[in-house]
């Protein structure tokens, strides 16, 4: 079994309105020192093991599914579990 | 400058119908090795510095704003970038 995190966020090129609006909110509640607010999806999925390629399946459903790659880029780690 | 990254993650308790929703469609794309789906999200903060402690003002933005703490968990990495 796997556990895969997957990490979605913005093309650095793109513009993210719920970054700027946290942003404000920050400033207004008196953390000026926040310059910039980025924000993205996070997401854990838990994998059985197959035939098929892990690394395969994973880019495929990012691809597809998880990750509009347009406008976001995306990024994974794959730790093991171990179960006894 | 310190680049700050935030996870935040539904406590494991609080059922995730976002997750669930995800987890359907990669089974209806035949993707059934997933077993589970959980989503969060991913925030990267650029902190200037200042004379604050950096530690304590991202636990206050993270408790006060960021992050749900009634029903969300948070975790932080910082890098301090070097400017020259």
């Amino acid at each position: 079994m796997y556990k895969v995190k997957v990490y979605v966020t913005l093309r650095e090129s793109v513009l993210d309105p719920q970054g700027t609006a946290v942003k404000s909110a920050l400033h207004s509640m008196s953390y000026n020192e926040v310059e910039d607010v980025r924000i993205g999806k996070f997401m854990e999925l838990t994998i059985e093991k197959s035939d098929r390629d892990l690394d395969v399946i994973v880019r495929e459903m990012c691809e597809k599914l998880l990750a509009n790659t347009v406008i976001e880029d995306f990024r994974y780690e794959v730790q093991e579990v171990v179960t006894k």
